[in-house]
């Protein structure tokens, strides 16, 4: 009776009375992470099957815009001039990390981010190695090189020397996370990795030490017992499809539920198979948002206030970033504010609503609510800046200021009720830098292994995230929990 | 061998070759939220054996003010002319769980808090039934009813009508948390509680579904079986001294690890035990912090400025909103900003650092490195708003209002290195209002209860803490775990 299994509830070992199929190493899910974790293993000799719930591979990732966060000086970087090197890439995501950063995570990824752009070439995904100037979310041209997180604003530029980072696959428009999957997926089944699709696993199956043995899958409505000999890696995504969790552990997170970034699956099931043989999860609060304030690069030169007329960000940050800043204002209300000189709508909302047009910012002050004069001050202190090209109060870089003084004025809304955001989640379960699961103690569980989401990885500040780097950590932690598994001994 | 236990491994059921022990019910930890639940259940029948792992009750509990979040109309509110109903109590306490708010529980708290209020009574706890007005953080004196939240402050005024809610024991002078815990223990052994000192609960002890039915716990240096016939209840406090945990769970809390809110014990390990047999836990990053803002009164007079020379807040909103709102800030950097006619030192900081002191405010501002102009508006339309009565930035309210012309002006240093703060962690086990702990899936563990701080209670998310919500919350939620451990079927 399938009904009878649940993620969060290990069948015992003791209970399975016979095999349904066994193997090396069982992956769940077939997204970037688990498809990097079975070439790895299965590279390094192991018998490998990957269960994967959708009816073909992809995930999330295949949603994405393939876009890896990466540096320390790859070809693309220098053929088109930019310096940089691991010691840089390291601060930068240490600093991306937030308060929780896991600096051994951070260190090995800046460490092996040059050689990790060869491997992923090495699988078939083309790069064409140009550069793609401007605030972008994603290229919609074919090119590789962007700047596709907070590197060159403040705090970041304290830490770090700012380079471009993003590396998109070479595939011409948006969306190239498709194009990334089709040679991840072509290149693990060349290699003789199994794959079964429109499977969903059920459960783990544990011997009373919590060590992980195989999985209860469905197939064809029938619930079949399989053994991982070497150990189980869950790939299974986060958890922003899955209203109960994220109400429990991301309550915030319900902002951006009627509207995830997702391919549809990112249910939790991985976590919680994870926590039924007692793993931890951290950050689970945490999740990536965005409402896309740029482009056209011209909205970057506005000035988001708040419903008190105060600035609250440097508007040249990544729009993740400023997004989450955003949400956390009073009432979820944020304008950004244009001259006619820089008016433009953005590209991802032409439809934006317009709060308020005047000839004067004492106009606009008085149409959006805000107390009089304090917009009209945070105007005028602006174009001071602005004028000397400085900013002292948000440390804006000067190359995206001008004083915002030809009438009419607009405030466009970034308000939560006019402009949803969309995002996922970033908590998930604790691993070591080889994809084994701790248990709240830091022990590790016995052949249990996790990457991509599921983990909590890299990304896990939702004010830090950079555009690349989900795809970026479970790529490569997916590689190295790969390896580490095939490595274990067979039980 | 001792080692071989953790509380994040659970002892399979089928291992345990002999019992040293059995009772009914076992609860792990000796503070409030144990001592009710021991309380409760031995009053229903069941026989209770707690294990404390200090030498005597009190835990953090008795290092606290005694005082509990109580309200819908106490003796006490009536006697001193406040009204107050439940539906005040639940809006109030809705608000203050924030984004994650547990509904049901604060809705059962709210809906039970005069009867509550009888029950700590009738177990000899003594309330003297006068009240002490101003702002205070714990009654100094042994009266009994305080402000003890933000109810009067904005936003918390436009949900509930406010009303003094802070119920503290009687006993002259802080920390009556002393006189409530010896309350509890006293009726708890003379109730027939057995209770075990100096003893250390290892970990669980679970069957092949995870249902917990004993522990292993160290009595005079070797680990013990004890057989818990009807469930185990985890009272075991919170992990605001465990700096693994902290690190990974709730990195923010760190800067308050120095000066942590406890009795000593609070390590984490009651969490890590529900953890072990799959137990889900929630709102892990959260914590209260205070560096506290007032008393006196005069303090709440003053305007909290960040390096911005931003305002952030509404200075009359509770000592611990008020310093989590500090901790946000850029660097961590506040002051409180005081004229001549209401300069005084905070009581509980009379050593406090004055940062800045001027005949100008543009003097204080420059001595701050605040940008030029940036606080010298902000002063003078706060003054604009204390004459008109009304503050359209931050809602402060009128009565805390007065202009700050007289000079000279001074600024005191709430800044992080300056003025550490203190707190303790909210987040923990997800459970029922009946204490059953949860699975991630939000199935019930079977055999395992947990309250207090090892559970994630009504008080969840930092900035809507008031004082006595938590050991109103452990006391109260303690009880109904004990109702119904006491009521499940014996093994």
């Amino acid at each position: 009776m399938a009904a009878a299994y649940s993620p969060s509830h290990a069948l015992r070992l003791s209970k399975v009375e016979k095999w349904d199929g066994e193997t090396d190493v069982i992956v769940v899910g077939f997204g970037v992470s688990g498809a990097c974790a079975a070439i790895e293993a299965r590279q390094a000799g192991a018998a490998v099957t990957i269960f994967e719930v959708a009816s073909a591979s992809g995930g999330s990732s295949a949603l994405s815009g393939g876009e890896f966060y990466l540096g320390g000086g790859t070809w693309v970087q220098k053929e088109n001039g930019f310096e940089d090197d691991a010691e840089q890439v390291r601060e930068y995501l240490t600093m991306s990390g937030g308060p929780g950063v896991d600096r051994e995570r951070v260190n090995l990824y800046a460490a092996n981010t040059v050689s990790h752009f060869q491997w992923l070439q090495d699988q078939g995904i083309p790069f064409k190695g140009t550069y793609l100037g401007g605030k972008q979310i994603e290229p919609m041209t074919d090119d590789t090189l962007i700047w596709s997180g907070s590197e060159a604003a403040f705090p970041f530029t304290t830490v770090a020397k700012p380079a471009p980072r993003g590396h998109a696959a070479q595939m011409m428009g948006m969306g190239a996370g498709k194009l990334v999957m089709e040679k991840l997926t072509e290149k693990a089944l060349s290699l003789g990795v199994e794959a079964h699709f429109s499977t969903r696993v059920l459960a783990l199956i544990a011997d009373d030490d919590n060590a992980v043995h195989g999985i209860v899958v469905r197939i064809d409505g029938e619930p079949k017992m399989y053994r991982a000999k070497k150990g189980v890696v869950l790939c299974a995504g986060g958890f922003i499809c899955n209203e109960e969790m994220l109400k429990r552990f991301a309550p915030e997170a319900m902002d951006v539920f009627a509207n995830p970034t997702t391919g549809g699956n990112d249910d939790g099931s991985g976590i919680r198979m994870g926590m039924s043989v007692g793993g931890a999860v951290t950050h689970m609060a945490e999740f990536f948002a965005t409402k896309p304030s740029f482009p056209p690069d011209n909205l970057v030169k506005g000035i988001f206030v708040n419903e008190r007329g105060q600035r609250f960000i440097n508007e040249d940050s990544y729009h993740g970033r400023v997004t989450k800043y955003i949400m956390r204002q009073p009432n979820g209300k944020a304008w950004l504010l244009m001259d006619n000189a820089i008016f433009e709508r953005p590209l991802f909302r032409p439809n934006v609503e317009i709060a308020a047009v005047g000839e004067t910012w004492a106009e606009l002050e008085a149409e959006l609510g805000i107390a009089e004069g304090e917009l009209q001050h945070t105007v005028e202190a602006y174009n001071r800046y602005a004028e000397a090209g400085s900013d002292p109060i948000q440390h804006k870089d000067a190359k995206w200021m001008q004083p915002l003084t030809e009438a009419p004025f607009a405030a466009l809304s970034y308000c939560a009720e006019d402009y949803p955001a969309t995002g996922f989640t970033l908590g998930g379960l604790v691993t070591t830098t080889s994809g084994e699961v701790l248990d709240a103690q830091g022990a590790a569980i016995g052949g249990l292994y996790a990457a991509g989401r599921t983990a909590c990885g890299l990304p896990r500040w939702g004010e830090g995230y950079s555009s690349g780097m989900s795809l970026g950590d479970s790529s490569f932690y997916g590689r190295q929990a790969g390896i580490a598994v095939a490595k274990a001994a067979a039980r």
